[in-house]
């Protein structure tokens, strides 16, 4: 893509009421619009990221067989008051909406009850499960504060996975796959190395819950880490007893603030006991469906990378989620022939399917830089007017480290 | 993939509160599943004909350079209410909602405002302008009735595109890309033939709006066609005036109920006065942006092509929006040659990258075929015991033609 036509532009300074770090460079950058406080939307740099972090999921929730949905938004309260997530306590989490004949509805924050009811119509024998399903759903929360940019929203996009077991064995087994697909995903998007399994609080099913948390100061959490066996504890279930249970020791855990990239839930028959889902087991005994559910924010995850990767200058994209992989910086200045020179040289790339943004705008070099530094794509390609025909320097956005590439070598002849 | 992994099942009768044609065959096949009157959740098969349709649009949306976004579904009331349309009579349409601290929000019904104020961090001069903007947003309004299915929703995934240019030429030619965008659209997902460009009721700013019609007895709207020049007027504004105005006659005009599958609309200055975006012109004046919008519904585009392409069996969908191209039905009965015959052409077709569904349940073959014209699949292979390793009987779907076809031909070898 061009520069000259992609119609954002960067900004110097992020709107006023904008306090965490996260949003501020994804919004000075042009990823991102601030409509309201916890409300973002999504400008077209931003939008690539996305797509490309939901792309990531895909694969590996398709690799562990989950089969993809997208159900509503607008949210049946039946089903809800069957689990007791309607009014009460959970009446804080709920954004609520009326219809022209004043019945109320929901907008759903979370999808269990949806997709338990759904497969009432699709699930009789044993012969029907084991099964996954999932969706990159937009969910609603009634935040009370909502400054940590993308971390906490009133609106977001989570992907959110549901397993239907005919036992705890089958549950177990597929949350183990999860548990990998999960460590591939943050693996891939370039925070494996600071993003720990994380034992948590259960529920009435499980003696746990589990979450991935990624250490970074602008984390709402504290997990204490043991760096020899990868994993860490919540402070919410951080006692002795715990500890003993898990065999670890104090003096080998550090303490860390976090962010909850992700968490893996076994429900068992909690929500199937309510809504009655149920099958046939082999002797014709009906039997309640076990499940599970797992979660990833999308936005968040975009958040947490902002946050983390990025540098004094800007924004830094690992090459998997970068909104493109090479920013063509142009110095022609007037000079015809090296923007012909840019321009060949984009040409030929995008011809050949590379992923490249060309600054082909007419304005100074210190703002192209300052810029492209910004903006955060992993490899920028300066054409000056020394640069020859054949020789480009290539300079690493994480690093700064300088290449020298021939065209052959950036258009992959 | 493979009928057995599928976890939907199809089913004899839709519920009982559903009226709708394309809802009820969408229902009984597994595509969509009804959470509440006019509010649907999309299942395997659904999914991936929306993420067909989605991608035919973000194709003609590229090549008339569209850049895409993604806005939020809550809305801030100050920007609606700079435009009229926050209270009042737009009430009506409105979903509304309150956070904790008692602020009202909206949930999107239409996207103008809020692209309109985004510009105003990223336009300032002429050299900005034209440019196009276009996102796939779920939308929500507030009516009353909503029992035709697809076609009226309270929730619905729309594509909305927005045109910013100088002045009203810029518009005019653009909106004229447009036009044959949306012709593109409609011919790709197979009903071109029966979708005509329609002249309704203008604005402020133009004398028409356009829309396409699509020729059904499921539509809300009357038209008159014009066969030879493939126009149709809206019965809104069809007056002798009108006609003089366009140049048709009466005698040449056929009454149609149809389907209001696209719109566009000269937006002139009315969203850009109202909120303030402006440019620099070449002599330094301020200017209003001029816009246009432009949209299509995509549960409704679906809903249309169920209705109108469909027959007494079921479903009947172009290649190019249909879930899978090719239905396998093993008609193996146990005998395990046929079985391995089916597995074997499965496997080699889906190593090709061939879009293909593989029905492998162990169900007799009348439920099979019956499936099989209910999920409307173009092409079904049949590999009973009499089919020999090399030659298979394909059926086309929309017209039952037999066709025979061998392995090679098949797997694209």
């Amino acid at each position: 893509m061009r520069g000259s036509h992609l119609f954002t532009k960067t900004r110097r300074e992020a709107p006023k009421d904008e306090v965490s770090k996260n949003a501020q460079l994804l919004i000075r950058a042009g990823y991102i619009h601030k409509e309201l406080a916890g409300v973002y939307s999504l400008l077209p740099l931003g939008l690539r990221v996305i797509k490309k972090i939901e792309q990531v999921i895909r694969e590996e929730m398709e690799a562990i067989g989950a089969q993809e949905g997208a159900l509503s938004s607008l949210q049946d309260p039946d089903i809800w008051k069957k689990t007791d997530r309607w009014e009460g306590k959970a009446d804080d989490i709920w954004l609520k909406t009326k219809l022209a004949n004043n019945t109320e509805l929901g907008l759903a924050f979370s999808h269990e009850e949806p997709w338990t009811r759904i497969m009432q119509d699709h699930v009789n024998s044993y012969r029907d499960l084991p099964f996954s399903a999932y969706h990159f759903a937009q969910k609603f929360r009634n935040e009370l504060r909502a400054k940590s940019g993308l971390m906490r929203g009133r609106e977001f996009l989570m992907k959110d996975l549901y397993s239907f077991s005919k036992n705890q064995e089958e549950l177990d087994s597929f949350y183990e796959d999860v548990r990998v697909a999960y460590e591939n995903v943050f693996k891939r998007v370039g925070i494996g190395n600071t993003t720990y399994f994380t034992f948590a609080t259960g529920g009435v099913f499980s003696k746990w819950s589990h979450e991935f948390q990624t250490v970074s100061e602008a984390g709402e959490d504290t997990i204490y880490i043991d760096n020899e066996k990868r994993i860490a504890v919540n402070k919410e279930v951080y006692t002795d007893d715990v500890l003993k249970d898990l065999g670890l020791t104090k003096e080998n855990l550090i303490e860390a603030k976090s962010i909850e990239v992700g968490n893996i839930f076994k429900l068992g028959t909690h929500y199937s006991d309510a809504l009655g889902l149920v099958f046939q087991d082999e002797d014709g005994h009906e039997k309640p469906v076990v499940m599970g559910s797992y979660g990833i924010g999308l936005g968040r995850l975009m958040g947490t990378v902002a946050e983390i990767l990025s540098d004094e200058k800007g924004l830094v994209w690992p090459e998997s989620i970068a909104p493109f992989t090479y920013h063509i910086v142009s110095l022609a200045g007037g000079d015809e022939a090296t923007e012909a020179r840019a321009t060949s040289l984009y040409e030929a790339m995008i011809t050949r399917g590379i992923s490249v943004l060309y600054d082909d705008r007419e304005v100074r070099a210190g703002e192209k830089f300052a810029d492209s530094d910004l903006i955060g794509i992993p490899y920028r390609i300066v054409v000056g007017k020394k640069s020859t025909d054949d020789l480009f320097e290539v300079i690493r956005r994480s690093n700064g480290e300088v290449l020298s590439m021939t065209r052959d070598e950036l258009v992959g002849g």
